[in-house]
């Protein structure tokens, strides 16, 4: 298992979801910050399951607990750690499941890979071991506002096939997103996107989706090429994330059509210093920030535990019908927004400091 | 700069495209395997330019030096080095464009990063490292070949707006690849693929594309979840290359407009095992490979480097046009192809050590 | 700060000796194995204060809370989290030095470094962040005795000028060990090292030592040269606990007045395999275990924080006389051994796993 | 294998002594620092064989090839690659010794690690390889000279039983250390350790000894605790060396026969500044540099290849009598100096960045 992220700035996640709690360790981050515990929360609170009716009805909580690295609100240089205790744990709702593995989701591979029979060991495939990402993510934020002043703001795209018209980057906050409780800021879209993840639900289906995002305020110069790129490492870091299916950066595969002349970003002056035209580079010019915009899609697919039948077989090999009985989101979505925001403050506030350390 | 890929199968590159030459150290491989420099060669000849009049017309040579590692062609378990000389340097080429960064190349952002004016620091930016990836690439694919029976195939899957027909990924080859000097094995495709690239040659423009790939014979579970998901090291890899702007796994992007119940890949008997009815996991599930076919998309933008006016500024800010003189490849994606399957490669000896590494 | 060690064995620490507790997170167990939670507890107490009148009269209990990894008393291949709640905290007694540096404490870097000015900060260096090293080194143990059969013992062989004579290494267990308070198995050199400690204490004054251990049961094949050699990463390992100012593997600074001839250990004839004459080795050449014990000393320094009053200056250089006013050992020795015992386990767990994913 | 060291200033090495060559490359400059060739090429001359009759009669040449990284004598940020031909192989010497292995050499040990009974295989634990460390360490010297105007020296103090009576660490030159070919600057001692190791020669014998380094103008607030003290990375490059046995930091084994009052290092006031009355702490307090001189002592075995009859047995346990018949060193003190000191300057060059990492 492999649950450390990053080379300076380095967080450690632990937990399963039917365990005793989540939590993550946060190390390298610099001296004298100040962070704020509540703003961590409501970045969690935005992550929790039970927000509406659009998502899972469990109730979590999920209240963090400070455990180290913080003295008069205040980073020491020393570790992080937070804790969010596990409290509505069913796991009776999954026994009957236990011989089953559930089609599309990590049952199988994890005992191909650990031998384990037990829910627990799954447990870290489960969506909750991403609150220690979210968690983590709002303390690199944080850092990444305070001595850079770097805004991250992610919503959802689409949902389903109903997909959001482009999207005013450059003036988007998470108080524009959070109007809709499908976080999506394009409000006709939103309401065709609410109607489908209904209808999903009804017929207890999910449903698929992209989440984009944007990064403003990165000055130029980050990114370690050849492998760090700072598109490379974003990539990890969202396909990391559950559910997810594909990363583009600014053009992403519409680039395939285009031609040179069409998806060159020619440069224009911009007071003293020179900026570009479009951004079809997405901020990112080998594998290192240009100062424009950062912006990056990422594909969500369906939620796999559903509680329409579903033909499959156990472990055996026989054959048996499966319909999920866990609470489980028609659409992870609207949820998955600070996941993406939180992944992406992990990558930029580890690339800030590696160039930092470059003495220049 | 980041150079160095792995965790225990460890590749570090190294080398300037206008220097004396581009190599790679590869650490961590088990010993007493043997390895074919011809085979080395080989895919170093598939990633070369003049290939065809589809790429550039540079008759780079390109023959790989080895410097250590290996004894009667046996590796030792010390590193395997390798070094590749530059010869065919027109550095003159270049002179003309100092003052003027090239549109969505990494001319600006490597000024912006390193303060470097030379051409040489924007030469690890250059499609030439790539050479090394590949000479690690094919030494880690026969590792994989002859400890696990693992194979990779690429091709390219869309040049500008031709996209290739469904491929039959199961007895694709190399060789039936390479019919195609455009590299991709729907000869009707291919046809329209040529005479588009040859378009674009002729127009002084350049193309973008689709190059998507194979790993056939991977077991179920390689993959070290939660940040080293089989699927989040595969887009790092891939972003990692010059001009990639987007991965796909499986279902990919496409997976945003499916619903749970379409997306399942339902188990079925398989034998004593149990397999998929589907693959729209593309091989992976919680990030951890299930023994299915692994397939993957990676989207290439149009080479920035073209021959066409483009009016742009200088550094100061001063509106120039600037026709690219340099021989550049009117389409990458052919030679991509063999950089595709390298960095697939080292991604999944990577993996499988660290699965060997769990004593189980 | 670096607060995570190993490569696939790797843990994290956190917390300080002031705040909400102390853990780690102990991530890339094998699946599978038995762990013991009294086996922890029962380390965690040989390192606590206040066992005998030799150390500080602190009662910390320590009580051992785990927080994840484990199901049904086994390892699930997910991290093993575990916290240890900081309950008898008394800054009071810190407060009247924050002005003054404490000579050769941490004090004085820690500002230099991190800028803080808190007590906190500087908690990271204190010895209750051991803690978490003891709690992870005991999984690290029990997993390298479930699979391998390695049994890793310590013991105090100098404290102040009185030194044990030579010990059975191969018979030694740390019963006999703890049956002195002292923890040296030598019972007369061990009531002279308890007087000498005693009249220490008596003058408010410390003392230094020199803990020796012996690594059994390590198969031949284990280290990685060329950096992370067996004895280079205990080097580290031992160097990184607090108070540590040397390390010696086998024959130590005394190889220096040897001649080759002397320190050589001729090859013999043992059973179906060879072994060796003697062991100036310490069970390591070229950085790799070779079957034979592994042996190696520590030497830690007196305790920096003393009663007896000290001229020195505080930060601005103004001259003062320190009077130590904390609860402090007047020799850390005994309590040091489970600390050794501990780092020398997460060493060879590393390195155990990183042999076996040579896949030979 | 692990050919790797360094978490920013990242260095790599590769090359068996007995193959094409040894190489190192060099990754995390910072781009613009100057960088002497001819200083790296001083640096090998000094650890080069036949310097003098001290040392093995091999005349190994040793002319190091710049490979990449460097424009007009500037770094470029990118990695620095170096490459040294082996000329003066002659396999033939070993080819006797196929079957024994040498006593306290890692023949035995890289056979049981890699099973390969190649001399090249262990060619990596040939002090050869420690060329590319020399190579790599003086172009961290010259960064940590340029930037930060740190200087290291290193020198013979005791080979055989004779040491060197206390050196004055504050002027002492490396012009200084070369005046003796011992590489000793106490002359006195130096006569006496030239006689013991013409003696050790003539006998067909070998001697081992201590080098003691000391680094002069390390501002306070280099290492990271708690894992990758400053003292702990050194004692980690040292154990590294082949042939070393111990590592001690300021007081080293000392302390142990210490009291804390004896052994505290005061503060005094030092200009605007603290500094301390006494270094047994040898520059490091909590794993990170105070600003006082780091001096550290490494303890060097006997070369274990020597002419000198041994009785020892073969891989199948059949006794014979070994005469070692390379061309090897009575003694490696003298050339082991600039080893040393090119592993404190990678430690250094490698906190020094992680440092500056810190934004503060």
């Amino acid at each position: 298992m492999s649950s450390t992220f990053g080379t300076l700035f380095k967080v450690t996640t632990f937990g399963e979801s039917h365990g005793r709690g989540v939590g993550v360790v946060v190390d390298g981050c610099p001296a004298g910050v100040e962070i704020s515990l509540s703003t961590i929360q409501t970045q969690l609170d935005r992550r929790r399951p039970g927000q509406s009716r659009l998502t899972t009805p469990r109730q979590e909580g999920d209240q963090v607990e400070l455990l180290s690295g913080l003295e008069n609100g205040k980073t020491l240089g020393t570790p992080i750690s937070m804790l969010v205790r596990n409290r509505n744990q069913r796991p009776s709702d999954y026994g009957a499941m236990a011989n089953i593995p559930r089609p599309s989701h990590a049952d199988y591979t994890y005992r191909m890979k650990y031998g384990a029979t037990s829910q627990s060991g799954g447990g870290r495939a489960s969506a909750r071991e991403t609150l220690a990402r979210v968690a983590a993510g709002s303390v690199a934020e944080q850092i990444l506002k305070a001595l850079f002043g770097v805004e991250i703001v992610a919503w959802v795209s689409q949902a389903g096939k109903i997909k959001a018209s482009t999207i005013d980057a450059a003036h988007l906050s998470r108080e524009i997103v959070d109007n809709e409780a499908v976080r999506c800021p394009d409000p006709q879209a939103a309401a065709s996107m609410t109607a489908a993840i209904e209808k999903a639900a009804t017929e207890q289906d999910s449903l698929g989706g992209v989440v984009s995002c944007v990064c403003r305020g990165v000055p130029a110069g980050w990114g370690e090429p050849v492998f760090d790129k700072l598109d490379a490492l974003l990539a990890q870091a969202m396909l990391s994330i559950p559910a997810v299916k594909g990363f583009a950066i600014g053009s992403g595969f519409s680039c395939a059509s285009m031609s040179g002349s069409e998806h060159n970003d020619l440069f224009v002056a911009s007071g003293s210093q020179i900026g570009t035209k479009t951004n079809y580079s997405g901020g990112v010019q080998g594998g290192i920030s240009n100062g424009q915009f950062i912006n990056f899609e990422v594909a969500f697919k369906p939620a796999p535990t559903i509680g329409k039948a579903q033909k499959t077989v156990d472990y055996e090999g026989r054959e048996v019908v499966l319909e999920g009985k866990g609470r489980h989101d028609p659409c992870v979505l609207p949820r998955a927004v600070s996941v993406v925001e939180a992944m992406a403050a992990l990558v930029l506030a580890d690339l800030a400091l590696r160039q930092a350390a470059r003495c220049q």
